[in-house]
């Protein structure tokens, strides 16, 4: 649970030295379970407004005849997340883990208040069913397009019931990589690279889209249909971010966690701002024009690359963290074009490649320096390969048992009339 | 007021038992002030947005001719509900109410603190105010594209002004129904089904769409024009949604308060997923395909039909009451349609039947099983006829006065350019 | 910093009176640090999401040709609003403000708690720097459509690290005009106005859009593309001025600080109703139909009405000074156009018209009556002349170093094909 009892125990003292000048002082055991539970639920619900933000990302980046059925997507999968963390998710997670694994018994809340818990059962349990969820919102958006309704929808059962809760208990539930001290606060290995991993996998298996490469192998634009949307959709996941970091600090009972919590906010803002600054600068000097899409991905791979140390870094730092990130997905986005990888929404080259950027930064000296570049590179492969691995078992049996893309006849029409026999926008013409 | 004063009192109790085994362990009665403000405002805040989250899905199933007009209707009755309620709404639902009916004096808001105050009494107000304008955004959506401006904003001013607020002081301003034990949390009849009959009774009076009936009776889809905005519409409803519940807890002063209102954060959620994915299951077995319309229906119905009892279900029996919501809505959208009854969003599946459904359930062994199912019934019965009753003499009152639907000419040009002179999409060819 | 430090004294000892009935029945001064350090981030967090409204509503505005322009515009001075912030904006307004201007040293923010802090410096530095963000999202409406892109975000590395920052200084920073007593609670004047000024004289200088004025000099309406996506603007803007008002209480560490949050969300609330339906029914008494554009318009100019004194007004106060500012706006509007100042979205007549309003109703004995009619005066025009001088120079020196406008081929394609290759949507035929 992100060690959030000894951490608790940590800035209880610290705060005791701080504000015992006057009687009285200090935070009371149980303002801080309600501090700590008020956190968890109002950052969840941050967290929770990024599926919206994907939604609209991904339904901006699609083209016409398939919006309404990532739309979809989005929405079932957010709920076949929340059922499955609930089912098994998170007792895989965080139930008694062994190092490796949690325990997979049913889920049985605890409702009540014990004057040892410092909050909520429930409102972390909220806050880490959000997170889950997040990690299959990527995957969405890079495989859109062709593959069927139904096996994706079981895919995101297998993702975030098996594979996110498993990895996750690694580190997050206690279990070897955390014990090594790997280090990831929110997430861009255990969530963002995971979402990307699983995203690789699955573009490579099902393959690009019809039309994405010419007969000679020249790689085609496909432009998205509804760039307001794909805009949206960045400002809603930005917005989102604030959670996702700043609740990650697990607790908000002491002046000590108030204040680190501000500077999370500080970071993650600084570092979108830097990743689209450097995405927009780079792409004017490569193409003399810049890219709406650039600019927007550039934003999303600042944020990603902050989420693995946005409680160490200074807000110089974190400009630096996510400016490089903002220029490694600009630079990644037509290299996977190059090389034959289909990405409808540049999501591989955020969520993975500024992931695994952001995880190692923590571990260079003058930037967070607060890691080990060893362990972190241990964390980020095994977790890489683990994801790989379980993925792609689950993309071919898939493909064996029920076939993933749609006939030829069906991808050319668009999924929204083949698989929904609707249309995103029936008075609009094509 | 829901009877604050009485829970803050025995909750203070509990949690005395919990955390004195230390010395200035309890919340001090100022804290508790603090928080059970906030926690109106945060609270606030999200069901404000709803006003939002309904545009955007009336906007998105409306055609492109009457978009502007649904716009303007929602912006336009979350602001008559927020005058109306401070004129008159707020008194008859909590002044001095005398079983059936509060004072309708013009609202004096205490804005000092006093030592016996448990939070702000403006903090409050905001809260309500946005409960009673959800009440009409339903309405809008159900009887879209047909009825003018000018008499769909008087209702609103009737609705949110009178029938919302004397219903509501029946059981929420502590008169007749809540003495008998009525039991409706956070307002599944006493706002979404009393939304919901003022939209049934307003489709009967006002009657079907032109084409929406062939000449043979045969029923025609009339397909929404922007899916996207539809999904947006949900997701943001969704959101809105964890304060709509959550903050109807009334306060956030304790760690009980706190506990509970995490409680209801996660049945709120596990509800609404467990609604989509039984209207999604359900679809397909009953069409082959599933639509993504239903798909959005159904989280709303779980989310609905969990409203009048998050505080007392578990996860599990909050899935299985969101579940039945969505079974019941997905099968009400197409009978509604069949007996001649046009609900352009399915505003009255979601909120009516479902708002029905999960004010029983409250009272079901098994499920909540903490309610008296024959009281139950009496409040639904009650607040149903009243509704419908004084929203039919509206409904009527105006039609005599002003007349309801636009000329038949101007329903097929569309409300935009009859009733606006404007084009909400003026450069997309329709 | 808006005198925060000498507020929370005087709230300590009036909470003191207030809450000693028992013991132990106060704040204690570790819990107020929390409070007021997540009033920051929350209320914050609301302000960044209005990034997302001025895009919504600008991109629902302008013509399809330059939406996605309009999108980059609004992310990208976002982002440099941080970063110059960040650098020097800071630093500029807060640090040792000699009564004219602060210094511009790099800011050095302390990250650690001392039992002396009121709040973390770190939650006020986010506060205050979305502030600086909304500043420049009004100037991108007024002169949408017609300016190239480096030169508008030249100016918006100016506005956002040099104009904003010197005058906040003058009364946020401590100086001058605050110790006048220039009232001005959350920036009718020191935000809104600002922005305003700045957009007209960009309007001036740069001139009206081709077509916008015929030969003869008749005025043409050029509607906006999509006008759903300027009412989703038009919300999240009311949704996110919440956080604008409410925040800048300032603190939340006290009964007395959260009832006058609780105050200022009432009031902010009822001005924008208020400000919506007077515009709504002038249109009609002057034009015969409404006009959905008017209406929103109606509710912003509420909102930035109230923004100067949403602390001290009642909400029937709040009422009559939205009512007023709706009006205002409502004739400033057809009045700019026949005057030859083409504002796309109507941002001066919003922002620069109602800002003064709201400014002076501070003063009006009977409105809110709490401040000097001549210092108010003086604040507005000397903030006025100081934005119009910096800002008119900014503008003609980008127009001779680098030129303003496209060519007039350019802009008859529209931007987002001449600037950025690229179509918002592409397959939508325009």
């Amino acid at each position: 649970m992100k060690n959030l009892i000894k951490k608790v125990l940590v800035i209880a003292g610290f705060s005791c030295l701080v504000f015992t000048g006057t009687a009285n002082a200090e935070v009371s055991a149980e303002t801080a379970y309600v501090f700590n539970t008020f956190s968890f639920l109002v950052h969840g619900f941050l967290v929770m407004l990024m599926a919206l933000g994907f939604t609209c990302l991904e339904a901006g980046l699609v083209r016409t005849k398939n919006t309404a059925t990532i739309c979809l997507k989005n929405v079932a999968l957010y709920s076949l997340a929340g059922i499955m963390f609930y089912l098994i998710g998170y007792g895989l997670m965080y139930n008694d883990v062994n190092g490796y694994i949690g325990s997979a018994a049913l889920w049985n809340p605890e409702t009540t208040v014990d004057s040892g818990d410092g909050y909520s059962k429930m409102s972390d349990w909220f806050f880490q069913m959000v997170f889950c969820a997040t990690a299959m919102s990527i995957v969405s958006g890079t495989i859109a397009e062709r593959i069927k309704l139904v096996p994706f929808l079981i895919f995101a059962i297998f993702l975030t019931g098996i594979i996110y809760p498993i990895q996750g208990s690694w580190t997050w539930g206690g279990g070897w990589l955390s014990e090594m001290g790997f280090s990831d606060f929110a997430g861009s290995t255990i969530v963002h690279s995971v979402g990307g991993w699983a995203a690789l996998t699955g573009a490579l298996i099902i393959g690009p889209r019809i039309g994405k490469y010419g007969p000679n192998g020249q790689v085609n634009a496909i432009p998205g249909s509804n760039l307001p949307l794909a805009t949206i959709g960045t400002f809603i996941l930005w917005f989102g971010w604030f959670g996702f970091n700043g609740g990650s600090q697990l607790a908000l009972g002491s002046a000590a966690d108030a204040a680190a919590i501000a500077n999370v906010y500080v970071n993650t803002n600084m570092a979108a701002c830097a990743g689209l600054v450097a995405a927009l600068i780079l792409s004017i000097l490569l193409y003399k024009k810049t890219d709406l899409t650039f600019v927007l991905n550039g934003a999303l791979a600042g944020l990603v690359a902050i989420t693995a140390g946005p409680d160490v870094a200074t807000p110089l730092q974190a400009m630096i963290i996510g400016a490089i990130g903002g220029i490694l997905t600009t630079l990644a986005i037509p290299l996977l074009d190059k090389i034959g990888i289909d990405d409808v929404v540049g999501a591989i080259s955020v969520h993975l490649v500024s992931g695994i950027w952001g995880t190692l930064a923590v571990a260079i000296p003058g930037l967070n320096g607060s890691g080990d570049i060893g362990t972190q590179i241990i964390g980020i492969v095994s977790i890489g390969l683990f994801t790989v691995i379980l993925s792609g078992i689950g993309w071919f049996a898939l493909k064996a048992i029920y076939g993933l893309r749609p006939s030829e006849e069906e991808e050319n029409i668009g999924l929204d009339i083949s698989e929904l026999g609707m249309d995103a926008y029936p008075e609009f013409k094509n």
